[in-house]
């Protein structure tokens, strides 16, 4: 099964709104194994959306339409597809009863040409609108292809999707879709590519790398009449992934949205560990992704953003005659800045930064881009030194990778 | 003049990567004054991927693609446009040079793979990367048509499109322009749209409004045969702007991506003001914030995350009395935070958040979203109670755009 979106909207057009109906949309299309080989955006103009329509339905079987349900000239989403299947808009008096009840919800004077918004073909499936006044429908075009009219406010389409055409499609597919996602930091996605190759040819299950800064992820798709086939299918895999990569794999997640701050809250809670931070350069990142993780306070104590060199002191305890005999950057400072968080915030494991993000400060022992990055527990204190590139935004925010991947590695 | 944007990439087509960058090149286009009637998404299939450079070019004269400039097989946006084109694909050596020199900066093993991101085909102008591997490309297509190449990262796209996309199409339609950027705190985007509706009509000069969490930004744009004249249409507009909406307009700057944040270390930097922070709920976001700007380290000087209570006493001096007495998110704690904070750093000015992020910890008289702001100077120290709405991430988002919005109108 074959579907496709198709958003309405010059607004979308001229960049006035942000499209995330599409990424919605495609996102839970995707979990339901819906193959999805095209989007589109048109903007509010009969012929080009009449075309957009019939191009859409020579190649897909589900046509996904977001926004021109409204009463204006402008909303002609539903003429336009009714012109398509060759049918005539009537009124449904349970549309009109809808629409009429919204208007006296919101209190809302309804002119005339609202009730545009209760006409739909005779053979439409309405989906009631409980966020706003247009219905939407689903609208048989032939030889078992549907169109799919959803509103385009996120707010209207997003309830009506998950309310009415989730249980449709899944009616329709009888297919099970597991996915998998697995998160790796510390090794580039040429490298990941390279080891993966073969096993990214697969049709299912599939597997496909998306790289963030410093990170990459591998989603492992597989699809089968059951969820347990599927998953049966996919467990090899997975296995034959971590074995190719080893230890650089941090997480192997269900969901989608993990990240080094969530598998670093997750660790420590496990653990039953307190920990406090020490940044430098990068000025309260390293905190801030862990304190945005919802269970962060359990965990997270305190952080210290000890941005110029005699706060290192004053907040954390380092001693001036180390900062003064190995330099502010240095694995020496690290430690100390990481032992001196520990022991005065009294936790479990501390992290600390001090670098060169850039782009002026830069010496010959120590260019932009250098990083040390400490770590201590009561069983020690270590630190890392690193040489980062690109620009200021890339290294603050590799460093601050660095240091909740050590957060982990030692808290495990 | 008419472009179209085609992205590539399956994970638009999964929903793993939300479309921004279909929202900025649109952005940008219409503020250049190009017509564009079709957004097309397609995944990483060369029969799709070339169907869809056919349609496209059948109907612009611009097709600007993002994503698939990578090394590994996936990327094929560059080797299909190439057939497309009837032309193949040689080695170009100043973009090997580049792609060599960015993993040398990065530190990476260079696989043989990596060499295609240096290939285009013979008659393309290379589009520099200065934050990628991948250059650009703009290659032409016959008929005085072409297709602009540019990598999927918005980090990636968004400054190659300003540094060597725009001018190209300034040159091609001959015009200058010139824009302004107002940025907004503390007035809802409705009543923004309400004061300036009739501005928001003018062809030349334009006037557009973008809304971000808790800020609207304004861009004014004119055109004209020079630049100068083009400046002569927009001083006035700023002027009305300006004389509407008071001192909601934190900055007016002719560049975009200014901030909070950015104008905070500015006008910090133009007193000779130093600063330190101290946040409970927003977990380090301000103290971040700050440092992310260019020049901070002149300015800030610390940062405290108190994120558990009994830190607020260790790290910031708050009489544990005053929580005891008053609540931990109250006016009096928040003034405690930051006046012990801008004792204890000797700083100038420090701010301090605490507050009920939620989802848990809300009480009857203490729901979440409310929030606490203070700030301190030799001359006073005072705190506004706030009562924000919204999921965690808005509410922290918010409390630390207060923040920073309190200590530029204190150090002003």
């Amino acid at each position: 099964m074959i579907a496709e979106i198709l958003c309405v909207g010059t607004e979308l057009l001229m960049g006035q709104v942000l499209n995330t109906n599409a990424q919605f949309l495609s996102r839970r299309l995707s979990a339901l194994g819906i193959t999805q080989q095209h989007q589109t955006v048109v903007g509010d103009n009969a012929q080009r959306l009449e075309d957009a329509y019939r191009l859409a339905l020579s190649r897909a079987d589900i046509v996904i339409t977001s926004g021109g349900l409204g009463p204006t000239v402008d909303d002609i989403t539903k003429r336009v597809a009714a012109k398509v299947a060759g049918k005539e808009l009537v009124l449904f008096p349970e549309a009109e009863e809808m629409v009429r009840t919204r208007f006296q919800q919101y209190h809302r004077n309804m002119t005339l040409n609202n009730l545009s918004q209760a006409m739909f073909t005779a053979d439409s499936t309405l989906l009631m609108n409980p966020n706003g006044t247009a219905p939407g429908a689903i609208v048989p075009m032939g030889d078992g292809k549907v169109v799919i009219h959803l509103p385009g406010p996120p707010c209207e389409l997003e309830p009506m999707f998950t309310a009415s055409v989730e249980p449709y499609l899944m009616a329709r597919s009888g297919r099970a879709l597991v996915s998998r996602y697995v998160r790796i930091f510390g090794m580039g996605e040429s490298e990941v590519d390279t080891r993966l190759r073969d096993l990214e040819n697969g049709e299912n299950p599939t597997l496909s790398p998306y790289c963030a800064l410093g990170e990459v992820q591998l989603r492992a798709t597989a699809s089968a009449d059951t969820a347990e086939k599927a998953l049966a299918l996919l467990t090899p895999l997975l296995a034959e992934v971590k074995a190719r990569l080893g230890n650089v794999v941090y997480a192997m997640e269900e969901t989608d949205g993990g990240s080094l701050a969530k598998t670093a809250i997750e660790t420590l809670r496990a653990r039953g560990m307190t920990c406090a931070t020490c940044e430098s350069m990068t000025g309260g990142k390293v905190v801030a992704a862990l304190v945005d993780i919802p269970g962060a306070s359990a965990v997270v104590r305190a952080g210290l953003v000890t941005y110029q060199t005699d706060t290192k002191t004053i907040l954390a305890d380092v001693p001036a005659e180390v900062i003064e005999r190995f330099g502010v950057v240095s694995v020496e400072t690290a430690c100390a800045m990481a032992e001196g968080t520990r022991k005065r915030l009294g936790v479990d494991i501390a992290v600390s930064t001090t670098g060169v993000a850039g782009p002026d400060g830069g010496t010959e022992d120590c260019p932009v881009g250098t990083v040390c990055v400490g770590v201590s527990t009561a069983g020690g204190t270590s630190a890392a030194r690193l040489a980062l590139s690109g620009n200021r935004e890339r290294i603050r925010t590799l460093a601050m990778k660095h240091a909740l991947h050590m957060l982990i590695e030692k808290a495990r």
